[in-house]
């Protein structure tokens, strides 16, 4: 008769992981309508790609791609029970690249590779280093990430893996950018997508106050994260943390802030990619979060009418109008919760 | 390099609206199966034909339509930004027609006409009328209706508009009801609807209380209140109001009382016309809310089977078995949160 | 004129039970994509088969079912109005077959035949034991159950009915198990399933902790109850119990273990029948909930890789990882909150 927990996974720990070992993600995940309807009711998304069939259609997407961020979490959630499961900390993110739009009905699996691995001094934890891949069930590429995490070793004892850093990109070039196919902004309607501004009213260095700000409610993060199939326990279970409280989703912060920059950003139409990604400070149900963003970089694209726009989207616990990412000790500024880079595509 | 603010939104002021005006509203939005589930999640409603796309078909209306209301919401929602985002208060609706069914797949842009202006003799803000118009992807009405609203000056001195005032039906004339083509109650199945109760059974002046109640939580008023792309910060943001609390989206009690309404009118099934309706009073999280029906009057159609019923829908917070609508001073009864006017069909 | 509640529904009171009545539920019911999307959002389930169309497809199922218990819940929830509205307690439930699956698109009915009736010796109230069968819009059968439940007498002077209790099987035979047509395990894919335990891997007696937890939210309850259109008040209304609490919906609770016990459970892919189940104490916002299966028994199916296995499923309040069902008294341990015993199929 066999005991208690021998069945379930108890996740990876560092001594599991090797250089170039692949793992397969379990439990595919079929995106469906309902899943943008979910989207539309937790987060105050307005963009007209996502939310109108027959705007997709004028600018080339048919059928009708979901929010990218669904694709994102759909794929990173998946990666949670292999990787994530025994993480300290998620420490950050690279060279996320959109590949192909994805739309109800695609089945999304993920795996990842071990790219990096560096144990800590301490001897108790290190950093693991792995590339992840999410193609849909034609097999095509949808989403490609690298990210690495502190993660717990089983036993102290374990022999320290030879140290490998993975060269990794801080930006994005904007030449490995690739914008959806059929793409076109040739045809855009300014009026129907909610604002004037095109990728040439952008300067770089300009910040913009999204204004608006929502407070967080358990239930919703909750419902947002289990979407994604994401199970660390943290975000649902109020006894697994000493404070009683349900850790929010680091995720359910960068779509919240997201859905917050159609404010003043609506025709930032589509994610190109995520460059890098910081979850600076925890939030939890009660906290309100608002959003700005300052402009990074411009670059231009092949396709029609398509212009290229490097954002950073910052996220803060109450409203910061100076928009300040840094105090003068270098360090965020109080209440900075979300630092995150990104490209996005944006009518010319 | 720009300051704070200056690409968001910042709504319309009362001196930025002019007679003839049209405003174009941003985002068209796509419905999906994914809106019907969301709204019987949130709302206790079972009206057999949202329901069932069997019973939907028996009765002429296939594709089967979503709620009348998902239709309503939709279409208002986009209002918000251009007509509302600096009102002091929603005063009145009138000559509100449902003229098409809207099903999954139909994807839905409003625009507005400004059709009466009067300055208030403070100075400071002024009443605006505007005549809004849904449209399908085909280009098909969908819905119309007026309302008015108190909206902010932005600018006390700016010159006063000519008064103007529309010239608005009271109740629409049951001649004027559009019932959705094909529509026939001739085979009518009152088991599967859930109540016997007929056209014929119903009389003018009869009131009936739905017994049923429901106490509000924040998390599903806002996922309703999203879901139709409403951006009134009150609804989402603590710290939009002084007393900390999110202010419950009107249409959230419109969607309840009618969802309640079920238990007593279960064949009430299509709306066909909101002739008036007013927010008698604020509504927040932990409010229990029950309605109560009176019959206004009632009318023939040209539909085989199908009659009109003109009904009064009164939203309280807890429970009135009196079913008073005011008191001796004529003022409304406390607790009375809705008071909505409309025409719905029924099998005769 | 008509007086209030006239036209409401009262339910059904132990004598307007008769022996051999059928029972026509109202509002048949269209299951969608939004369910599936809603289920995954309010239950941490994994379950490739409901997850994946491509991994559905690929052991045979094609449409994708849906979660069985959304089939589940549909259905009961049409009973609620007509059998238990009235109800003091639901006692229990047997021989609950799952027919055919339920796959989106679909449109379920139930009805109910009243198959036993005992009076209690108070006077008050009685059993009602009932058979409830819910078809598709084909008019196939796709779940049949039997369950019984206390309810209160309207006049305590009227007669009592003659005792009749039906003969119901203790455990549904797993001869009686229908496999859903077309299904295989021969090619089953256990790295894309989550765990590589099949059939042969379960020991009769043995015991599985499912490790994780979720808090119960009184949104999220709310959200899935108003899906399935229970209509049962305690549910929704804090003025309906004298503690001020919403009482969460027992099938809430089976749905949190079922999902939960992916962990440890992850290939037993479909219920195949509910041989018995016990609400042994409330639930309520702010609990969190923890499950524990344990094997009870294992069979062999006439399709091609697909096992039985019967499994004790148990939610607790708290974390119990001595797993112990019952104290020495016999009677159930603190903190069980459900007692149910399943069949479901599993890869050989």
């Amino acid at each position: 008769m066999s005991t208690a927990v021998s069945k379930t996974n108890p996740g990876n720990f560092f001594e599991d992981f090797t250089l170039g070992q692949v793992l397969t993600h379990a439990t595919p995940r079929t995106v469906t309508e309902g899943d943008r309807a979910l989207y539309g009711a937790i987060y105050p998304t307005r963009f007209a790609v996502p939310s109108s069939a027959a705007f997709a259609s004028s600018v080339g997407l048919n059928p009708q791609p979901v929010e990218d961020l669904i694709a994102f979490h759909v794929a990173f959630g998946k990666t949670v029970p292999d990787i994530s499961l025994n993480a300290v900390a998620n420490l950050g993110y690279a060279e996320c690249r959109f590949l192909k739009p994805v739309a109800p009905g695609d089945t999304l699996s993920t795996s990842s590779e071990v790219i990096g691995l560096k144990q800590n001094s301490n001897g108790a934890s290190g950093v693991v280093y792995v590339r992840s891949t999410a193609v849909n069930q034609h097999g095509e590429t949808v989403l490609q990430w690298a990210r690495w995490v502190m993660v717990h070793k089983r036993d102290r004892d374990a022999p320290a893996p030879e140290t490998v850093l993975p060269d990794l990109a801080a930006v994005v070039d904007p030449a490995d950018l690739v914008v959806p196919r059929g793409l076109s902004f040739s045809n855009y309607d300014l009026v129907a997508a909610g604002e004037p501004h095109r990728w040439g009213d952008y300067e770089v260095g300009e910040r913009i106050d999204h204004v608006d700000g929502v407070t967080i409610s358990d239930a919703e993060h909750m419902m947002a994260t289990r979407l994604w199939q994401n199970t660390a326990k943290v975000h649902f279970n109020t006894q697994a943390r000493p404070d009683g409280h349900r850790l929010v989703y680091g995720g359910h912060i960068i779509s919240l802030a997201r859905a917050l920059s159609f404010n003043g950003l609506a025709n930032a139409q589509l994610i190109g990619a995520i460059n890098a990604g910081s979850h600076v400070a925890p939030a939890f149900a009660g906290d309100t979060v608002y959003a700005w963003s300052e402009v990074l970089d411009k670059a231009e694209t092949p396709a029609p009418g398509v212009g290229a726009i490097r954002l950073r989207l910052v996220a803060t616990k109450d409203r910061d109008e100076t928009m300040t990412l840094r105090g003068e000790d270098g360090k965020y500024a109080p209440g900075v919760l979300l630092d995150l880079d990104l490209w996005a595509f944006i009518p010319v």
